[in-house]
């Protein structure tokens, strides 16, 4: 029998007795490495949280106080401590558990999670509602070293410390981003974690200790000693949160302990615990970069770093190359540099490749700055992620038409991590921009090209590509906005990106059928000229365009007004696209179909159109 | 003569003997407050920068260096000392000076500003492409404390702190950000203010001093005794900055040579300075929230406050009803409590009123946080402003539909405040948010009606309404999606929001001329029954769609895609709107006329197209 198998709730692992509690973890730990071996998934960081998640659940109760999970990856232990571990075992797969937070999908979930650093601010606004409404419910937020370098938890902290109200934010400090954690925020962790004196000798007086007065530093010294004999003091307290820590965060009693005191207390108070990620499996304690988010593996052999090329590897390779002709060229990412496959420019260019940690905004504003200067930002970036910098898109870097070169990775399905992360509104948002060139690579070989030129011509651009490899569709017709790929006669595929696979495949199925099908490829999708679909129009009158891309801001829309406007007869049309923009979790291929965008799929809406229009 | 006279660029300022610089700064304030009363602007926040700007003048050449200011609106006396005084008299109207910054006015600015919060981001990548070409041009931002709230800013700091570049950020701490200061930065520039002991005593050891070891508490003071004694030491020190501060930003011989100082190290520096806004004139030294942003008024009698009813107040007005029958109602913004007509709320509700600072990201998903748990939250907000929590608006409100209202101030067009400041984009943006409901009410009675329905209705929805006053047109139509008000044979004119009052006076224009022109009006944005248009252009076979927003996301462009849906005749079209988005500064009435929407243009642009048919 599983020590699992009698807890269902915050009530249940309460119940246990306390010697219980590491036979717990260690049931936990082996259900989270077992299936995630299996169906992939964020294993580094829910490893890292096992202890935290039972003292968690042994302090709060997740169905009437609020806990919450920053990002949600780590929320596996908390999955299966919530009546949610009969049904583990479809983690990330269509129909299937999701690997985040949803309150969809249990009410111990308090919020949707997926992106980072918004966790503080939703438990502050939990918070002030509890409290106005008179309830006793307690509020706690789970925050990770990474998620912290994200502006708006800044402005949450800075919010929440002045509020007074009555909230525990857990800061699980592992020392590892998603990347490398950067910037000054690491440092001021770091400063907390190992004796303040140490590094504030080493680094903020290594440049300037020849130029002050040596009163000065001896006085200095003085006062970081006082400091660190009595007194953990920090940024923390200084915003009017009660600072508990650093504690060991694989350290149960203390855990539960600790949470129980900063539950009771009556403002404000941050919990600094320090987790290593992958705790529990050797593998990923070693290297917890590579176990953080994972595709199926051998428990016993391990992670195999992937091998086969994929449009990241393939931008960081095309990038690599560029880079050695033209040495205006730099690379920045937000925490994200081996996802986007800036890794080998990390190591070949290390003065020109700019990591900033989890903080897209900053990423944007600070290439159009390099851009103004005369550098050639490549900022390679996550569609979903790419959101948050909406703003610096337009008010930083398009008003004054910098040169910056979008690479944004993982537009359109993304397939496993679900809602919060599918690339599902880049056309609309990208196309919004003034004057941003948004081009759409179906394949390696465009990408290349795609990126050379974006690199080439001046004024804001943006490539926008899908997570993993292309397809069979592998030529290079980039020289084009508008590429006949195949004449037909009885209907107009449009499509772009990935997607022209399936559109190929489309035409071929109805070929078989009889019906004529042309496909044309959209390169740009900011603007065209028209005219190659207008010609194809005039000859099918019916129009279906595929794209992998929220409805509202399709291109399929803006062509039909174009059609309108160009008096082109359209006597039937058919967007295929993703609606509304929320799109499960499940593989690429199953949502894919579901959606009517596999070839099966697109030929079926054509023929559809057909047997329409021949009534 | 004028000591203007003879200033030109940096190099001028640096001629003059230091004993003219206090009548340079006096020149100056006569300047911009002569100007302002009559033109309208940012009075106190560049009346308070007045000796700053002359400093970094001294120090600094803006023509080579690059010289930062965050907003913008504090740059006056630098834009009178590079060469546009003679223009100065155009500030903020058509064809005139910018009121925040543009490398298209001035090669002395360095960039775009206009959005809080950005300008450490654009200096970074400034003094990074400086090193990295190896150039020797220096690099300042200036931000005022109030900036320094947003969450990029933060980003920006734990960046640059990190990056050892040689970089000045001059923190112009004026005690004041556009409404109240609010937060944990505040307190931190207030510990540093006042001698942190003060309020270390007072505020964090106010709720935690009766259960601390009194050993704990002796220590601290001792602590912070030594700390004071020696260092200022804070965050920005932690951050990894040489900080220098706090100075009085109004004693320009010290000013100039701590910038001199700062300039010439090399590593990041931050020069933490005291500055008094409205400096120099009595009545915005007095009220300087009331002088941020005014219209012109008279010198001697100074600014009334605005006593007509805008979008705003009535907002705030209805909000306030609303609130007394709904105690679950809260109200929140960024920074903008005057300006979306909050004050009245705050004042009746101040624990149901909640100002974040300029923190539009935290805003947000605090709302989320707040709805999930049972409150109503209204988020009143700039339409430019919001563009920031785009991600937000997605991740945290739309995904788990949070019943959270989002009253848009300013949607369409601003005029002084130009390319920045231009609601140009939001029913571009909202309407991609999924499930987000987009009203647009065109007089008060609309708003107050959509308001108490959209509080009625679960699930986030959003109000777009324009800067200022209502129109002619005065008629509560928000019972129905689409309002049919007035019947035509000859063309259907559509629109929305503040410009329906446009579209009938053009419809009046027309019925001059002999042409029937129907008007319809939309109340729903992101989707409505079409069938009244459609009705319409079945009569009429030419739509003209008039709306206050860019051609990316427009309302236009989707019904002319419906109308090919539901196989509407159209046989002539014509989309009037905000083009690319980019519409400079202005009166609106002049902008509206220079873009076609105002009742003229829309009457011209309509007969045209019958002109066009009938040939």
């Amino acid at each position: 029998m599983n020590i699992l198998d009698e807890i269902n709730s915050s009530a249940d692992v309460k119940k246990l007795p306390e010697e219980q509690l590491p036979a717990l973890c260690k049931a936990l730990r082996e259900e989270i490495i077992e299936t995630v071996s299996r169906n992939g998934g964020h294993l580094a960081s829910s490893l890292g949280a096992v202890e935290l998640t039972v003292a968690l659940h042994r302090v709060y109760d997740t169905a009437t106080d609020r806990v919450l999970f920053d990002v949600g990856h780590q929320s596996y232990a908390h999955k299966l401590l919530t009546g949610r571990r009969e049904r583990f075992s479809t983690l990330r797969q269509s129909d299937g558990l999701s690997g985040f937070c949803l309150p969809a999908e249990s009410g111990d979930d308090a919020a949707v999670s997926g992106h980072a650093s918004t966790s503080i601010s939703v438990a502050l606004g939990m918070a002030r509602a509890r409290t106005l409404k008179g309830e006793d419910r307690k509020i706690a937020a789970v925050i990770g070293d990474g998620s912290l370098t994200g502006g708006v938890a800044y402005e949450a902290l800075s919010d929440c410390g002045d509020s007074g109200e009555s909230i525990v934010v857990v800061l699980n400090d592992n020392d590892m981003s998603i990347s490398r954690n950067v910037g000054g925020m690491a440092r001021l962790l770091g400063q907390a974690r190992v004796r303040r004196s140490y590094l504030a000798v080493k680094r903020s007086y290594h440049n300037t200790i020849g130029r002050v007065k040596p009163l000065y530093f001896v006085f200095h010294r003085v006062k970081e000693w006082v400091k660190d004999l009595f007194l953990p003091d920090n940024m923390f307290e200084d915003m009017g949160f009660y600072y508990l820590g650093p504690i060991d965060g694989h350290d149960l009693p203390t855990l539960i302990r600790v949470l129980g005191y900063a539950k009771e207390m009556d403002r404000p108070v941050l919990v600094h615990i320090r987790t290593v990620k992958g705790k529990g499996y050797p593998p990923a304690e070693e290297n917890p970069s590579l176990y953080h988010g994972v595709g199926p593996f051998d428990r016993s052999s391990g992670v195999e770093p992937c091998a086969a090329p994929s449009f990241s590897s393939v931008l960081g390779e095309a990038l690599c190359d560029m880079a050695a002709e033209d040495s205006s060229i730099v690379a920045v990412t937000a925490a994200m540099s081996d996802g986007t496959g800036l890794g080998d420019f990390a190591a070949r260019y290390p003065e020109r490749f700019f990591d900033v940690g989890i903080a897209e905004q900053h990423a944007a504003a600070m290439a159009a700055g390099m851009a103004r200067q005369g550098l050639k930002p490549v900022f390679a970036v996550y569609s979903t992620f790419l959101q948050r910098a909406y703003d610096m898109l337009i008010h930083d870097i398009a008003l004054s038409r910098e040169h910056v070169v979008l690479a944004v990775d993982r537009a359109g399905l993304v397939g496993q991590d679900g809602i919060t992360h599918q690339g599902a509104f880049d056309v609309g948002y990208l196309c919004q921009v003034p004057g941003m060139a948004v081009r759409a690579p179906s394949n390696f070989a465009e990408l290349r090209s795609m990126l050379r030129f974006a690199l080439a011509i001046p004024g804001p651009s943006a490539l926008r590509y899908s997570r993993g490899g292309e397809g069979a569709f592998r030529v290079d017709t980039s020289d084009r906005d508008v590429a006949v790929l195949r004449q037909g006669e009885d209907v107009t595929i449009v499509s772009y990106g990935i997607l022209i696979n399936e559109a190929l495949d489309a035409s071929e199925r109805l070929a078989e059928k009889g019906i004529s099908a042309a496909v044309l490829k959209l390169n740009r999708l900011d603007r065209f000229d028209p005219a190659p679909i207008e010609k194809s129009l005039r000859k099918t009158g019916r129009l279906l365009v595929a794209e992998d891309t929220a409805y509202f801001g399709c291109v399929g829309e803006r062509l039909l007004a174009d059609m309108t406007r160009w008096d082109v007869p359209v006597y039937d049309q058919c967007l295929l696209n993703l609606g509304d923009g929320v799109v499960p979790h499940g593989s690429v291929a199953e949502l894919r179909h579901r959606l009517f965008q596999d070839g099966e799929g697109i030929a079926f809406a054509a023929e559809k159109m057909l047997r329409n229009s021949s009534n």
